[in-house]
């Protein structure tokens, strides 16, 4: 771990303190289709200014740092909101709801990094195929961040975007070693030069106007089963903020219901409490309230009482995925990836089809699982 | 507080332990209402075989302990988890929807105590009211489990029960000192001799079919705005099982939600997860289950939103209590109790009205009303 004090430039002290913490672990499986790495690791808290997910590497070449990506604070309520944080002019962009995904360039190869900080075999396969690298000959500095968006995903998978398989829509670019964000338009003219595709930048307005402007956009976008927007200063000096749509807060929450003993009683709660503060800014009508009510209430129940059935009906609750794969041996180092992650999940047999491999697998929600039929078994609670 | 060692009979490294989990708390304010009582220590959590709430008092007269109210385990679903739980026949009682109190005589007074182990003055005046003190002379060793109930409460305020202010309703009568509860029919012939009101006892039947009686009362139960059932062996060796009707979960989440920062999250997950169970187990059709849907949104957001305009309209979030005393000193000596148990409330001026002495507060939910104005002010989450 000595290249990592090396590459974050700690002090002996801080080395130490990093040590003990004992946040560092191990982001990737070594194999040749990682050639350019030697050794990396990931931050798995926030040290000092690193933030979580931070991936530390050692290359053939030397040591890299790419930063994590910071938290994005959210507004309950548009206004008084948007008009405290930003000053004059801000961007609003939408937020696309798939994974978030780093890509840089070690060596001569692209990398593909999650939010946590994994180098993602799947991903990273993907980005070599769609992600234009000379990107990053011109700009060796920079990462792009991306949304990684559609069906074929190994972990959020939404069919609301007009994607084939998987794409990536870059969303940020930024300095990997300082974490420094270009302004909004430098990005979306890179963007232009290079040929990415990025989340869909959708309005310019000065800041009196934001909250406005924000609910007209954010109506529409829930109607299409999208997520929400980041509002942005366009010189990205001052942080970001984002703000969903109720559709995306319920289906946040069908989804956590599905799989209520694995997920946080954080996740629910604050999408919840979302939901009020979004009602009450939007002076809704008796009727549009009794929508939402029955919109969050089927959001919840149905999901659980699925999850019981199957159950019952001696199926586990899981989460299927179907990815495909241009290389078997990105797919089995992806099937030992996953393992490693300490995700449960039972693989079914490749097939080959039309020039992919073809990988499906279920994420069981053993935690959620167990518990129900604990219950159904008889089990007093 | 070597006199609670001397109580509980403990051995020196036991009396240790106890000092050392810090778990002890002072459980009445000394005053002449309370005239037999030189000391009273509760216990916070659980202790061995002591149950969290046990009550540990130096008297005139000596030493005495009075168990905790012990938890009772919940059914998620009726079958098979009666079944399996039970042997031979039920009882099935209601549940009612009130506050736990434990009602002793310690010399010649009674005293009532609340589940957490507080003497409270307001509960002890309405029992030396209400209860027939000569039981306690002729049973010396014996408490009356109690649930107290009616709009005149300081904790849980419900007016669904035929009660004019607070009315107590034996459900259990135990050893005060040992916990062993007396079988069913003894506590029904007991009551009916000293002429205490009872928890209404509905049904008697065997295990085998006790799921579908629960099934058939609960329902109706529900209907009328009641809280449940508590299922138990009539000899009371077998502990007993409680299962609550839907209305009474989404009251309990219409109740949380309004106070949503103040409420813990187990609370507010734990009956949602109760409603899943019982519209799996209940076989819904699609419009009775929609029709829980739409019950349990409204109870969750439309409390929340209605607190949010209360801090939007500079109000705090409250919840308002009236209660009349007999004893202008009992009450001020319940206002000095509410502030020692740590809650924020505040009292308007009493007012003297037909014999009694009228009390009126606010509870305020601090966290709740600090969040909700934080959000308001425009602050990020």
């Amino acid at each position: 771990m000595r290249f990592v004090a090396d590459a974050l430039n700690l002090t002996p002290p801080a080395a130490k303190r990093l040590e003990e913490r004992n946040i560092l672990r191990s982001a990737f499986i070594k194999h040749p289709f990682f050639p350019d790495i030697v050794e990396a690791l990931k931050l798995e808290k926030k040290f000092g200014e690193f933030e979580e997910g931070t991936l530390i590497v050692k290359t053939n070449h030397g040591l890299e740092i790419v930063r994590g990506y910071p938290k994005i604070r959210r507004a309950l309520t548009l206004y008084p909101t948007l008009k405290r944080h930003f000053k004059g002019d801000v961007v609003i962009e939408e937020k696309m709801n798939g994974y978030n995904v780093r890509i840089v360039l070690f060596g001569n190869n692209l990398y593909a990094i999650t939010r946590r900080g994994f180098i993602c075999p799947y991903t990273t396969e993907k980005a070599r195929e769609l992600i234009n690298e000379s990107f990053f000959s011109d700009n060796p500095s920079l990462m792009l961040c991306c949304e990684a968006v559609g069906m074929e995903s190994p972990y959020v998978m939404k069919d609301v975007y007009d994607v084939k398989g998987l794409d990536f829509f870059v969303f940020d670019v930024r300095d990997r070693r300082t974490n420094i964000p270009l302004p909004v338009e430098k990005k979306i003219k890179l963007s232009e030069e290079y040929d990415f595709k990025i989340a869909p930048v959708l309005k310019k307005c000065s800041v009196e106007k934001a909250h406005i402007e924000c609910r007209n956009v954010i109506e529409e976008l829930g109607e299409g089963g999208r997520e929400g927007v980041v509002i942005k200063d366009p010189e990205m000096v001052t942080s970001p903020v984002k703000y969903t749509a109720s559709q995306s807060n319920t289906s946040d929450l069908s989804y956590a219901f599905r799989y209520f003993n694995d997920y946080g009683k954080d996740f629910m709660l604050s999408r919840i409490v979302r939901e009020a503060f979004q009602s009450f800014e939007f002076g809704e009508s008796v009727e549009e309230l009794e929508k939402r009510c029955e919109r969050l209430g089927r959001a919840i129940l149905k999901s659980m009482v699925e999850s019981i059935e199957n159950v019952a009906n001696g199926r586990k609750v899981t989460e299927k995925h179907r990815l495909r794969f241009r290389s078997e041996g990105v797919m089995y180092l992806f099937m030992q990836q996953i393992r490693k992650m300490g995700v449960e999940v039972i693989f079914h047999e490749p097939k080959f089809e039309k020039g992919y491999h073809v990988l499906e697998f279920e994420r069981v929600l053993v935690s959620t699982t167990d518990k129900i039929r604990h219950h159904l078994e008889g089990n007093l609670w």
